[in-house]
């Protein structure tokens, strides 16, 4: 649709000089600093809030038109980000669904490894749950680490015995700390933000020395994916973490799950964080938020 | 969704002997009697025509609201089936799209093996554009063979050097004649209709002695996939076929290409023929319509 928008976007990403061997205090500014500024659609309202015992942001749309509650993790490998630095995602769902939003700020690597984030984000369910909000009300969403979270976290509320959310929505999803896809180095080059090396790098502080090939670190490849509801996996084809996605999606159709994998050609991670210049981004969008329309069991009010 | 409602299409899917081993014109008027009285959705008008050469049908909704024309292909192994056995799901592509559609009756094996079908829809194809319908404003779709079709058309097309259409959709595509897919086994009797036997009975009227490991054979597999315009896969759980879809799809995303792969849990081959009977039918119709108007550069019409 958009080459001149497409390469513009390559040619900006290219342009950060994103060292992930820096500590992660410089990490976290920089990324703070990069996503600063991204326009938030019009009429969504972000407020502090908290949820499972963390701080966390809640997003109300300028009018309500579904019930029911987005639980939307941000991305940042672990390590870097807070519901901020993903705001712009989030009131994109929030102002295309009609529904409200609540993103917690799940403790990060290294202070806290994995499993720290999880317990953070099923805690923040639970929250949900317990606030009465009905599990087929609920539609988990993230990017990248927050995508793998957004999986992650229903693998954990299955085997916690609670009830599963309707679906979940995932961009760009990080699903493999072992980093064994073919993209990996087929994509090397081609992707702008990432290497096998960079995410090596990063990595290395949430998994901090545990075994990669555990269900809830490498879900593309080890975790047993039977019982998940609804998902849909939104991916860019130039990134090194494509094959996580279409590793994910392919095991989890054979696991009788329903199961979209939505790739959009020639953009980066996380594409759909440049809406409003990118068409693609909006377009992607616009296809989440009727993903998540047609999985909650929503009433359109008055 | 729809428990009951998968569990019965399952066994009355189970309870039809298909045997596949019978002579070519005894399985087409099985195909025939078991595809009549499926429902026709209100409105649609369905004419004898004539397309690339071959006898065809036209579709026309009750109103055309965007312009355009779906390029259907009907499925059933190139040995069986005919645009009348596929005339429900091309009228229910019609009906909720607004959109014309024209299907050729391209010929059959074993009289006319592989690549006599592609021959002529390719023709049919070239038929569209030479009555003055632009490339971006035609959309190839179709079933089981037929969704192969849609893909090896595109490819020879491309390869001819003509205008790609604006994309296409594929409902359970026959996309590799190698019969390689690992869900050959892992959902044999989980399918209730074929078997890796069953599809190589018919595949080898269509192949008829030739390399299987061609491109317009087998594109999950060998085709160079690069420089497709954007498609949707849909394809059910319950499919020994399943494999062909995922593969196909991973591989379309690593050559760059705009793709959905879109995964119903618990349904069989073409389940999307049990509109009506069946919620997930239905709800992928109209997903599938979503994607051609959302491809197709339409207008919509007073």
């Amino acid at each position: 649709m958009s080459q001149a928008q497409r390469a513009a976007l390559d040619a900006a990403i290219r342009s950060i000089t994103f060292d992930t061997s820096r500590p992660p205090a410089e990490l976290r500014e920089g990324f703070r600093a990069m996503t600063a500024g991204r326009p938030i659609p019009p009429g969504v309202t972000i407020t502090p809030a908290e949820i499972g015992g963390r701080p966390a942001l809640a997003f109300e749309p300028e009018r309500v038109t579904a019930e029911g509650t987005i639980l939307y993790f941000h991305g940042g490998a672990w390590v870097v980000g807070s519901p901020a630095t993903a705001q712009a995602l989030t009131a994109g769902l929030v102002h295309r669904t009609g529904m409200r939003a609540v993103s917690p700020d799940y403790r990060l690597a290294p202070e806290h490894p994995f499993p720290a984030a999880i317990d953070d984000t099923l805690a923040a369910y639970r929250d949900l749950l317990d606030q009465g909000v009905p599990a087929e009300r609920i539609v988990f969403a993230g990017d990248s680490a927050g995508g793998g979270l957004a999986v992650t976290t229903m693998l954990a509320a299955r085997d916690a015995g609670l009830p599963l959310p309707a679906g979940a929505v995932a961009f760009s999803p990080a699903l493999d700390a072992t980093l064994s896809g073919e993209s990996m180095t087929t994509k090397a080059g081609v992707d702008p933000l990432f290497t096998r090396e960079s995410l090596g790098q990063l990595l290395a502080h949430y998994v901090a020395g545990q075994d990669p090939r555990q269900p809830l670190l490498s879900p593309a490849v080890y975790a047993d994916l039977a019982g998940l509801p609804p998902l849909l996996v939104q991916v860019g084809s130039n990134e090194v973490l494509l094959d996580d996605s279409t590793r994910f999606v392919a095991r989890a159709a054979a696991a009788g799950v329903d199961v979209i994998l939505d790739v959009t050609a020639d953009v980066p991670h996380v594409f759909q964080s440049s809406a409003g210049i990118l068409d693609e981004a909006d377009a992607a969008l616009d296809r989440a938020a009727r993903f998540v329309l047609d999985h909650v069991s929503q009433a359109v009010l008055a």
